[in-house]
């Protein structure tokens, strides 16, 4: 009976969609007004498409791994029973949609920050001036965001290992690829 | 006997090398002049702190991946031997490093993605100009540096799970985290 991973792996998955959703809001929701020499300015995460592919992929992130924890809370009954190998293939996929999960998550999360980074510092060989002088309080709210998301990244890295182990533990320490037989 | 998984492991290690020194090349050595308006501009990899970091993130992991190389050649007698746990430390520290170069050489592509959609594009909403209808060649090779650093990507991902396959198989498929005993 190995009922240690399920739980383990349920409580990182609760922790990561709700950081996945509270970085989704935090960025979906910044706004800032002011009012420039002659005229009035909003920003919000819209103007910056980097921003904009962050709240997508963490929303969408949220809902696998809500998915996920629901299916596996349902599926709970087979760790009850003993190791049966004709679950490789859930395992398989848990494994490889976990992995894309926190790929995906990881490079809009490092893409937003790169594009963070140019607001903040302009990029003088191209005539880009910076922004963050004039809207403080929107780029610190993103900043906050892009810690959360990284976090996030974190516990879904953990997430994924743990179903490498779900997967890989099911086979032969000895011959490469081959199931176990006990 | 398990000479499959070195093998595959070593072949995997060496393509993600060469790819990898070839982006650090294609990047690095990148440079075009074009004469505009009232003046002579060089654009090199160095006007980009993106660029830069992929630079030094490629060439870095290609290092790393070469020291593997060689001390998994000079390691693999252990192959030969019949399966110890003893080595799982060696294992946890493979499969952690390898995660770690996987992800890093990830993000720095991503960032890189991200900085160069931007030259291309420019950004209307931060009177930020694009860049590339002036340096074409320039852009087209980062372009091509860059989805060869997306393939390099993928081998190290295929290695890292390699890597986490030959350290979880060790473990006990009925009881977390515990070591088998045969």
């Amino acid at each position: 009976m190995d009922l240690g991973s399920p739980k383990i792996e349920a409580v990182l998955r609760l922790c990561a969609i709700l950081l996945l959703v509270l970085v989704a809001c935090l960025v979906g929701l910044d706004s800032q007004t002011k009012s420039l020499v002659y005229l009035e300015k909003t920003v919000t995460y819209k103007d910056l498409k980097a921003l904009q592919a962050l709240v997508y992929v963490n929303s969408v992130a949220a809902c696998y791994n809500l998915i996920q924890l629901i299916s596996r809370g349902s599926f709970l009954a087979r760790y009850k029973g003993s190791f049966k190998s004709s679950y490789r293939y859930v395992d398989w996929g848990c494994y490889l949609l976990d992995q894309t999960a926190v790929y995906i998550t990881f490079a809009a999360t490092s893409a937003a920050l790169e594009h963070s980074v140019l607001v903040v510092t302009g990029a003088e060989a191209m005539q880009w001036m910076k922004w963050c002088n004039k809207f403080t309080r929107f780029c610190d709210q993103i900043g906050g965001a892009l810690i959360c998301s990284y976090i996030a990244c974190a516990f879904m890295g953990f997430i994924s290992s743990i179903s490498a182990l779900n997967l890989f533990r099911l086979y032969s320490p000895k011959h490469f690829l081959l199931l176990k037989t006990n």
